[in-house]
């Protein structure tokens, strides 16, 4: 009932596990069966919904944007700098526009700006068996939800679309807003400060604070997304916790530790070898990495629901 | 096609606004049409949804978890201490509890509590009409949110159920949480910090943080409702602004003024004057005000849409 519908996944234990779960979730004879309004599946982005190398998205937008208002950066002087060179770059790129004009920044920019190696749209740079699993998930009566340490209003300039998702519920990093009376009417200004950097052990709590229920599904990367996982696995329905593992030097990357701020994955591979999680292998399982380049912008992925569906 | 959906309005020009608006956004005939996926309509809860007086709903389970506590103190000693009374009988009776025994306490007490006058369960002190209008709603393709200042666990506790809207469309004011290995496994952990007060500028900001769209439906009935209600009028689409004015002293109160903390009507109520927005007279408009009784955990009122229909 399900197994056609992840082309892209091969016939491996990984592509298993997750067919075994949903079936396990929504067949009304089993035991494991969960009520659709509890079937809530949580998403880390970069580097498990969509490419996060040889640096995030969200920062190749940043240096773009730091460049055209006259301050330019480069990778290597934030990977000198470290966090607090990210974070000057954020306010600097983030902040003092209104919540309008960022977002039409962001959607000039993701509409023109390609990888660095593959020349494609950011937009292409998803993976396809995920794109399928969101698709799977949905038809499922799944309610599947993006937190990500990203940018929440950058996040939400591409990846409903992207990924066939209504904006709420796409998460992420809130910088501090401000709502006035502008000249042409209410507007609300984003400031210079960063409010909440929704990694490690803030996504369970963004979790509790949005979505307001417990998951049964959680896919992550890297040790940030450990806490995430370890909440959802401590469900009392039954659960399923996966993990991209970057192997695919060919197709995509091969790295234990994410470009900019370091986060390791040893945390997150030791729980999974204790918890008995699904570790993908991205060169092994997935036939497909990237959906076809002029992907961008066609909401209906194979299978995926639509905006209007999956509100 | 919509008028006979709500039969706890009387016939009058508030009842008219609603059913003109909802016909001009959902026609596809209409220049007024608004897609599906932008029908979002929010609305503030205490004295909005339900009653707030003699005092809000939260206070009361506040008051009397105090003296559980040990720590009983009155309406009256909260007066006199003004917000920074009401700020510690918060820190007491909401932190330093895990999420899940806090969600325990507040359905314990939402399951026997009652309305000090009307002798009722809080549940069921809620707006017939305006259960009528979410329903009427939901069936016409728009999302309906909950923006309140009372807290987002406590009112997600009971709201869901007796609204008929899943969790995360329930959203207020935030403590601070923190994440932790315990003893029986992950858990959250409810701090002594309030976090965020979901109210006046903040609500806009929420809505922006949360729903990641700018609303066409706003509705509130005090002066910390307006930054909501002007960032709605403000959208591009045709807009409906509501404002429950309590006129009904005999059905439920006659007020201006919010019974804590002393929130006021008066700009509200201009800015209605110069928007022409909907001011909703409780005496003359609605025919009935609360529920049947025993209307507490029956989730589908008249026409409205269950949790699983709304996610």
């Amino acid at each position: 009932m399900t197994e056609d519908r992840l082309p892209s996944w091969r016939d491996t234990p990984a592509k298993q596990s997750i067919v075994d779960f949903v079936v396990a979730v929504t067949d009304r004879e089993l035991d494991t069966f969960v009520p659709e309004m509890d079937r809530v599946a949580v998403f880390d982005n970069d580097g498990t919904l969509s490419t996060e190398m040889p640096f995030y998205t969200q920062l190749a937008f940043a240096l773009d944007r730091a460049a055209v208002l006259g301050h330019p950066t480069s990778v290597e002087e934030l990977r000198d700098g470290g966090l607090g060179a990210v974070v000057d770059l954020v306010k600097l790129t983030h902040g003092s526009i209104t919540t309008d004009a960022f977002d039409t920044a962001c959607r000039t920019w993701i509409a023109s700006a390609r990888h660095p190696r593959f020349g494609r749209l950011y937009g292409s740079m998803v993976y396809q068996p995920m794109l399928e699993l969101l698709g799977l998930l949905g038809r499922n009566g799944f309610a599947c939800w993006i937190f990500s340490g990203g940018g929440a209003d950058f996040m939400r300039a591409w990846a409903p679309d992207v990924l066939g998702l209504p904006p709420h519920r796409v998460f992420g990093s809130l910088g501090s807003v401000e709502f006035r009376i502008g000249e042409s009417g209410p507007e609300l200004v984003k400031g210079q400060d960063i409010q909440l950097l929704d990694d490690g052990s803030q996504k369970p709590i963004s979790i509790h604070q949005h979505v307001g229920q417990r998951p049964i599904l959680a896919a992550g990367n890297t040790n940030g997304d450990l806490p995430m996982l370890q909440w959802t696995a401590g469900n009392a329905h039954r659960t399923l916790q996966l993990i991209v593992h970057h192997t695919d030097g060919e197709r995509e990357y091969a790295y234990e530790t994410d470009p900019i701020l370091g986060a390791g994955t040893d945390e997150l591979l030791a729980a999974a070898a204790d918890g008995n999680w699904t570790v993908v292998d991205m060169a092994a399982d997935w036939a497909t990495v990237h959906p076809p380049d002029d992907w961008l912008g066609h909401v209906a992925a194979p299978g995926a629901t639509t905006r209007a569906e999956t509100r």
